[in-house]
This record gives C-alpha cells, sequence and structure tokens, in this order.
C-alpha cells in the first residue's frame, strides 16, 4: 500500500498505533510523557516543568510557492505556523530550532531575508532562535522546531481530549481570510487593494494566538486547537479524541467580511474548510465561555455544541436547523481535496 | 552570491553573525541561552534545567541514499546522529521529534519500517519518540529534532569553545570505518564477509557515545564534540570557537584495524578525514586525560594537543616532527570536497 493511498491521517494514524505499541513505560523517558502523537503539540514532564515541543515541515511547491511569497514572508510563516502549536496548547514558547534544506544556486540573500522574516515573529512573542541546521537539497524545505512550556502553577494545558458532551464550541476572530489570501495569490484573482492586502497578509504571515491560548488556561478552559486544517476537518479531530459528536450551526460562523465580499457565495465553504486560519477552536462549559468571551480581547464566536450523538461526527445545520452538507472537509496534501 | 560559494559552513557563520545582532537581550527568553549557534546542540535554561536541543536533516541522495541502505538502517541513522550531537555536549537524551517529508507513492511498509529503526535507537538510550509530521514531499527527507539534559547537580556540557593551550587532545574508539563503509557501499567494493559487515555497520547504524560524554562530563572534560565532518575539520571548529591552534601526530591516530587492512595506504586519511565516525574528540589537562583513560570502557587515544600557536589552524606531523599534508579537511555537501 502506497503513503498517497492512506493519506496524511492515515499515516499518522498507523505511526500514532505504532508509537503506542513501543512505548515502554518502565523507561523513565515514557513515564514522562504526558500527551504524545495526536495533539497539536507533545507535552513532556523534563526538569519539573510540563515542556511543549512540536515541528513542521514546509515543502516548496507543496506547502508555499516563491511565485507568489517572498523569502521573508516564508520565514515568518515557517515559524509562525508552529508558534500557533504552541498557542494551540495554551502555552508560552521558549526557542526555536530551524532545518532548512536549499538547492546551491539560492542567493544567500535569499537565506538572510528568510532569517529576517522568522526573527521578526520570534522577537514579537518572544521567543529565541538557538540553533539549526543547512543541508543541501535539491528542493527548498523548512522544519522548524518549537519548545515551550505550560503557563502557571498547575501545569495546565489544552487538549484535543477535552471535550464533553454540552460544551459550547468557540473560535477566536473571523475564519476563511487565509483558504481566500491563497486562491487569490495563485489564480492570481485582482480585488481591492486594501481587501487584496488583508487576504494575502492572512495568508502569507498570519499572527499565532498565543496570547488568547494562554488567557483560555487562565479562565478554565480545557479543550482546544488551532485551525491549520480546515474548521470542519479539526473539528473532527476534536472529536476523535474526545470520543463525541459535534453540531455546528453555519450562519453562526464568524466569515471574514473581506471574504464575504470578494467571494460572495463560496466564503462560507472557504470558512467552513479552507484552513491556516491559525485561529484557535475550543470548547468549554456554558459558565466557562461567558468569562471567556468577557475577557477576551479579540473576537470570540459561539457556533454550536459537543453533542454525545455519532462519535467523531461533526454535524452540519443551518439556523433553520436543515441539515447543511459540503463537498470537502480539509485537506490532505497526499490526498488532495478530501 | 550563492549558497554553493560560500558553503555550508559559510552561510551558517553568516546566519551565526545575523543571530548575533538579532538577539534581545531584554527578552526573556534570550537571556535564558547558553550556547547558541555553533556547538553540537543549544543549550537554554527552562524551567530550571540546562536544556540540550539539536536538529539534523538527511537528505536523499546528498546524505544516504537506498541503493545501499534500508528504510530501517535509515531509521537509526537519522536518529543516531542527533542522538551524537546530545553526547557531544555530555547530556542526556529526553525526547525526539521526527518530521519526514515523502513521495505519495513510498510504500507504507517503508515508513513503518523506518520507524522501526528509529525506535529501536531510541529504547537503547531511553528516548521517548513523542511527536512529528509527515508532509508530501518530491524527495525524501528526515528532520529529526532530541531535547536532552545537562546531567549532573551543576548542569555541566561540554563546549566546543573550553579547550585551552596545554590540553592533551583525545578521540574516542577508532576512527575511519563509517567514511570507508560507505567508500564501500557507493563503489560496491568487495571484501572478507566479516570485515564488510564491520564498515557497513560503522556507517549505517553508527552507535552516539551517549554513555562516554556522560562520562567526560563526570571526569571533569570540559571541551569536547562529535566527530561528524572528519577529526581535522571538527578539531578546526574547537580551534576556532577556542581561539587556539592544535597540534596532531598522525602516527598516534587511531585508525580502525579494518579500513587498515582493506584500505592499505588511503586508511590514514580516512580516519582523518572521513566524517561520520560519531566518535568523540575532547580536550583535558593531562591530569583529567588520565582519569579518563582509567574510566572509560571504550579505548581513549590521545593524538596531539592543544597550542597557542596559530589560531584556529591544526598542524599536522608525524612521529618524526616532519610536516604531513592532507588535501581536503572535511566535507561540505554544497561545495564537495574543500
Amino acid at each position: 500500500m502506497k503513503v498517497k493511498e492512506i493519506g496524511e491521517f492515515g499515516l499518522i494514524a498507523r505511526l500514532y498505533k505504532m508509537a503506542k505499541q513501543t512505548e515502554n513505560k518502565k523507561q523513565a523517558a515514557w513515564q514522562q510523557l504526558i500527551v504524545g502523537i495526536g495533539d497539536d503539540a507533545a507535552a513532556y514532564l523534563g526538569g519539573g516543568t510540563v515542556q511543549l515541543a512540536t515541528v513542521d515541515s514546509l515543502v516548496q511547491d507543496v506547502h508555499f510557492s516563491l511565485s507568489y511569497m517572498s523569502w521573508r514572508e516564508l520565514g515568518w510563516k515557517s515559524l509562525a505556523v508552529n508558534l500557533s502549536d504552541i498557542a494551540a496548547m495554551g502555552g508560552s514558547p521558549w526557542y526555536a530550532l530551524i532545518s532548512i534544506g536549499l538547492p546551491g544556486d539560492t542567493k544567500v540573500e535569499d537565506v538572510v531575508a528568510l532569517y529576517k522574516g522568522m526573527s521578526a515573529i520570534a522577537g514579537k512573542f518572544g521567543t529565541a532562535i538557538v540553533g539549526g541546521d543547512t543541508v543541501s537539497s535539491p528542493f527548498i524545505f523548512i522544519s522548524v522546531t518549537v519548545i515551550g512550556c505550560a503557563i502557571g502553577k498547575n501545569n495546565r494545558i489544552l487538549r484535543r481530549s477535552a471535550a464533553k458532551a454540552g460544551d459550547k464550541i468557540a473560535v477566536t476572530n473571523y475564519l476563511g481570510a487565509s483558504a481566500a489570501g491563497l486562491e487569490m495569490l495563485s489564480k492570481n484573482l485582482k480585488f481591492k487593494p486594501q481587501m487584496a492586502k488583508e487576504l494575502k497578509q492572512a495568508h502569507l504571515t498570519p499572527n499565532p494566538r498565543v496570547v488568547e491560548g494562554q488567557l483560555l488556561i487562565e479562565k478554565g478552559v480545557k479543550c482546544g486547537m488551532d485551525i491549520s486544517d480546515g474548521l470542519v476537518g479539526d473539528l473532527t479531530h476534536i472529536c476523535q479524541e474526545s470520543k463525541v459528536g459535534a453540531r455546528i450551526n453555519v450562519d453562526l460562523v464568524p466569515v471574514s467580511p473581506t471574504v464575504k465580499d470578494c467571494f460572495d457565495e463560496r466564503a462560507l465553504e472557504l470558512a467552513l474548510t479552507g484552513g491556516e486560519d491559525y485561529e484557535l477552536l475550543f470548547t468549554a462549559s456554558p459558565l466557562v465561555m461567558n468569562k471567556v468571551k468577557k475577557a477576551m480581547q479579540c473576537p470570540v464566536t459561539v457556533i454550536g455544541e459537543i453533542t454525545e450523538g455519532k462519535v467523531s461526527k461533526v454535524n452540519l445545520i443551518d439556523s433553520r436547523g436543515k441539515p447543511f452538507s459540503i463537498k470537502k472537509t480539509g485537506w490532505d496534501h497526499f490526498l488532495g481535496l478530501n
């Protein structure tokens, strides 16, 4: 069987099962593992602190194209997606390691610009870039590792597995702008300058919700993740890990106003399945949710609730209770649309 | 200017300079950094513990070829080289993160074999594989991050910058077998089965000197690294970081007996410049060196001494004091031989 037949998530599931089997609970290292494969970041008890660790690789012409992206933007985004994984756990980022694969005829100035983009976002979130390596490669790839820690005395973290039936489901800010930006850039669509700028920024220089993730922890939220694969696909991950169902009222989903303006009736689809918004998706009791809404500076929108219904299934309805269907739930780089 | 014109080390030097400039000492994250770019691993004070962090990427047909290497061996080696970086700091490995780039038509069974090779060496060194990601890519690449910690109460680590004039220079075990193995495998050379097996293992399934690195710390050694680029090239790194010179008696270099048997007069060159032996190269006062030699189970050979002479220069002599010259000092994947 080939990887493209089972896809990224099929492969991860297979390796996850293997990891569980090869875990050696007698070994000290495995006893320290709190959260392994299957969440946004791993959580490991090291030196008395809950550490968070995540890695993501971006590959040229798979995850990005230099035809519409500068090297500086590439640097920003490659670190941003990993900082977002730490945000998704409600943690604080400590430091980053960078491994870059480059063809030999890459301009040194371009590598410097890449590094400047990384430094800019690292500085914004107080993250040190402590090391890495640079290797010869026929194509460009960037692997970024970020290590962070749980905040507060109790070392609590946001987990995908902590949703409970009756929880409200909410997202930060607005959705769809990153996918809209990708479509605009890759298809060379033309919009009003201010709108085009907003969509471009949403896709190329996203802002990880580090502060917001920490606020969720402070207010008692236990279940959360970041939206990287698309709202419906990511909520499915929460349902799978928490062994619950979910019901979303699509009319409540906070679609980016600019996406509505530019993409009209396709805007909702982009918000539901587009991915790479790097907003936070979380669930909490109505009481906790109210506390979050009062405290959070950016918009927080309740879009549905966790159900006991069919496990791992996300049901989409509209405001009249009518089922709403979508063609795809997310993106798999091995499978394409799925 | 292009990357291939300045090479891997030229590029690292440029980024290192930039990192120094962008370090923001006012930020908490940077204040915690003990060792940054320029050593085998970064050292970061997190949660009261000195953490060690390293990342290395292996790229298909640049760093390895599946024409002579199984997927299981690739898994072993990709984790081994990072565990060796922790060994080079005298530390203890905690956990690993794996990011793999794969073409869609890769067999799932091959990915499973890769993971089994990683699990085997992880189990040997008590290292947990806690997470990672798997991405679509036109070529195979594997980025491995290992996080570990300094051992003992005093959090001491081996540094490249700690060599002092008058220190003896020593290496663990024997050198040259990995480079000999690569040459045998890539040129399909034929040797006696037992010898061929030894050379193959040296190149494909190296054993990081984790225990030995920790023993160096316990005995008071302060300067050390692992031999990845080649003895002369790596010792040059120590000289650069420590601002000293070095003198090596090439007749003392412990060339692998099997390499001598198979490669005759080329054996010494392979031991001096071949690289990827993942033995430890370290310097210490004669007193400390004697303690190390008594305590270490594997052979320890003194091959020369640190000098005040020309900074960053490694002088090679033979037992009669006659200068010995070599064509290259190490390997740069951007530049080739240099």
